[in-house]
């Protein structure tokens, strides 16, 4: 333990790129080797297949080219399971000790700061984090859990005629797996249609929900919450952390911005011929689910354009730092539009909450998302050439938009698909895979890169503008 | 005049704004109400044609619903010409003003820069700056139509069997038409096929690109390259500013991307029957003009849904600041990428040329590509929401590419199409409408509503760092 820790310490993103690519092998060889992980001896797995899964479980994506729960027997989809609880504890804890351990090189000020937002600041870090993100990881899912089993077992024989299930015991598979799989933002599902089945059914979405937002919201916000649980009924919210709020309000905003939409677009649409509560209760579960889960509650290539397209935005903020959703980040969006909109009222500091957000924290924010637009640029260009070969727009139309949805659904770990996934050739499947490896590690390396030292430049030159718009 | 100039320094937003209104009902009315305007007095123009033909000529935007030669007649096609004239000369006119005006508010510091820059500082900088402007305008698009004129009568006989045009008088109103069209990048062209006809005739789209990269680099660059002639042959490119080295360095890495991309991407595609020469020169052409002018070389629709994908993001770039040109400009974009590139290597300034860009001119950049992000975002979205009307994806395959080409196209002043202009509801063509002059004036507003005054903030409370990543 300690020598991994001075290994994350030393060389973050190596030792994390160690982690998750021990998972991938791992999981690659269990599924392709071992015969008894298939549900159907007679379309064993491929290679490209096995390796995808792993990575996608791994990942924390979602995204299959096998069915979960037609191709893989229950020792595979426990392996599939196991994969997807090591992945989202993994992300939680190192990014916390990256960020624990980077900001030791900051000044006092700063090191307070970080050490009060992730309680963490003695010299066995890692191994205080990592109990605690497993404490808070296990008890919620184990909360879940409890409440999808007795939810599973008081309606079983409805969802038995629907063919969810056989038995009890299958009925409380499904809840574990469900309840391990939303916590860690996975959106690997049991059910071939995910929670479609579940359109009429608020209890199980918003259980799910719930454990989506709680794990995609990160390490950071709960600590903070927790830590003033004694002042509750007085300045609660005043003490919290700019970082607990910032998230805070801006998923409200978020899922209220998605819920919306859905509704006004689909409504005549995807669906059109849903009950009232059904269309709420979907509305609400896309919202929640398209920014990092990637559960769906509704055939995604039967969503109007506009509603793809603001998916697609939703996708690539997604959740919070520290946590098990992907993206840029909802705190990287707030800052940029934050400084944005102070510029345009003519002030040249982001103020918010009686706090200044230093330059630097503008300017990460800044790299992060660039990085994220370039990287989602030039794989979407390159699964296009692959995918289209020299063919024009004329006999390829759609394919721009379900490669978009594709890609930052893999890169913001999200795993959603218009279906692509599917249709793709083994060249942009290895693609995917890589850009799924990418938007897991990549806000690591990314966060220990800019974290690296803050080189101060002796000089500063003269002045100079361009002009700009 | 004095009048004027005052109306602009205060309230630069709302002159501007009545220019462009003028520009815009004159066309409307004339284009409109004079019958022999027309070129088939069979289809007369709708209320909504003319009004899209008056905004997208004043604008220099260049989409078209009705075709410029064979619609309009000579005197049409003057009007538009004019409104091309006007709408070129008041742009650069009217932004290079504003950046002089507000700069007087600044530092000394900051005067003397601007006051170099734009080679303007006395009291009577309108007339001036008005001068020089129109100095170079009618210079370049003489120069092009002596160069357009004899080239065209040299190969009168080979163009007239195309059927490009009829009589010598003919030929020579296509050159001067072309020329200024390219100069002010508006993209207006006689031929209803643009530059098609001349994929294998580089002198013609050699001159055209000349002009419209000399519009699009913006009138600061030209009077700085100027201001520095005497000292041609030493020190020259250390003279210049470093607005000027952008712009010139910005400006050939875009044309190099998209003219290798172009190459290599429709390679077997829209050119795979074209010769060698016609490849370059197609590629070339597609390249300059995809930046902001907007003729093509070839059929937009014909090409791959990749190289669609870059055209956009090069639309969206555009060229640069108090140019002809459209976009968010490449100022814009050079400095957010290095901005981005700093905060990687460790740096917390951006220096170039041993100059330091001061964050102010960082956080513009932000406000304005941020802006430009979201008024493209909301007008997608409404787009697909009017033509798809809940319909889904699967039933309209295609659609969201062919907005989004649309969108930029008509924000970023480009003027090409899928085609889609012609397939648009009036809602739609209104909303284009309201782009074409958004994607005007947005830079000029913007541009002075940054520069209104940088209210200095009295409070720096102490800083908090949200976690970004
Ligand atoms: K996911
Ligand atoms: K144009």
């Amino acid at each position: 333990m300690p020598q991994f820790a001075g290994s994350i310490n030393q060389y973050p993103a190596r030792a994390s790129l160690s982690w998750y690519a021990a998972l991938i092998v791992i999981g690659f060889l269990t599924l392709y080797f071992i015969p008894s992980c298939a549900g159907d001896s007679e379309a064993p797995i491929s290679l490209l297949e096995a390796l995808f899964t792993a990575t996608s479980a791994a990942c924390v994506t979602g995204l299959t080219v096998r069915s979960t729960s037609g191709d893989f027997s229950m020792l595979g989809q426990g392996i599939i399971l196991a994969l997807i609880q090591l992945g989202g504890i993994g992300i939680m804890t190192v990014t916390t000790f990256i960020v624990v351990q980077f900001n030791k090189r900051g000044s006092i000020r700063q090191r307070q700061v970080v050490a009060e937002t992730l309680g963490a600041s003695g010299d066995n870090d890692l191994r205080r984090i990592l109990w605690k993100v497993i404490a808070m990881t296990l008890g919620c899912e184990a909360l879940g859990f409890l409440v999808l089993a007795s939810h599973s077992l008081l309606r079983f024989d409805h969802y038995q005629e629907l063919g969810l299930w056989a038995t009890r015991g299958e009925a409380l598979w499904h809840a574990l797996f469900h309840s391990v799989s939303a916590f860690c933002n996975a959106g690997f599902s049991l059910n071939d249609d995910s929670l479609v089945p579940f359109a009429g059914d608020p209890i199980v979405t918003l259980t799910i929900g719930l454990l989506i937002v709680v794990g995609g919201l990160g390490f950071p916000v709960f600590n903070d919450l927790w830590r003033h649980r004694h002042s509750l009924r007085q300045n609660y919210w005043k003490l919290l952390q700019m970082h607990t709020k910032i998230m805070l309000l801006g998923t409200a905003a978020l899922l209220l911005f998605g819920f919306a939409s859905f509704l006004v677009l689909e409504w005549d649409g995807a669906i059109s011929d849903a009950s009232l509560m059904s269309k709420l209760n979907v509305a609400m579960s896309h919202s929640i689910n398209c920014r990092t889960a990637g559960f769906n509650s509704v055939e995604i290539p039967q969503m109007t354009n506009a509603m793809l397209f603001i998916s697609i935005v939703l996708m690539s903020i997604g959740g919070g730092p520290c946590s098990t959703a992907g993206g840029f980040k909802v705190t990287t969006a707030a800052i940029i539009a934050m400084r944005a909109w102070s510029t345009f009222r003519g002030f040249p500091r982001v103020n918010l909450y009686r706090r200044t957000i230093p330059p630097h924290a503008v300017e990460r924010a800044i790299a992060t998302a660039m990085l994220f637009a370039a990287v989602a640029g030039l794989a979407l260009t390159t699964i296009l050439v692959i995918e289209q070969s020299g063919a024009g727009h004329l006999s390829s139309k759609g394919l721009f938009l379900e490669a978009l949805f594709e890609i930052i659904s893999a890169l913001g770990t999200v795993g959603l698909s218009t279906g692509l996934t599917n249709t793709l050739s083994d060249v942009s499947l290895l693609i995917v895979v890589v850009l799924m490896l990418l938007g897991r590690l990549g806000p690591i390396s990314t966060f220990a890169a800019l974290s690296y030292g803050q080189r101060s430049e002796p000089i500063e030159y003269p002045n100079e503008e361009p002009l700009v718009g």
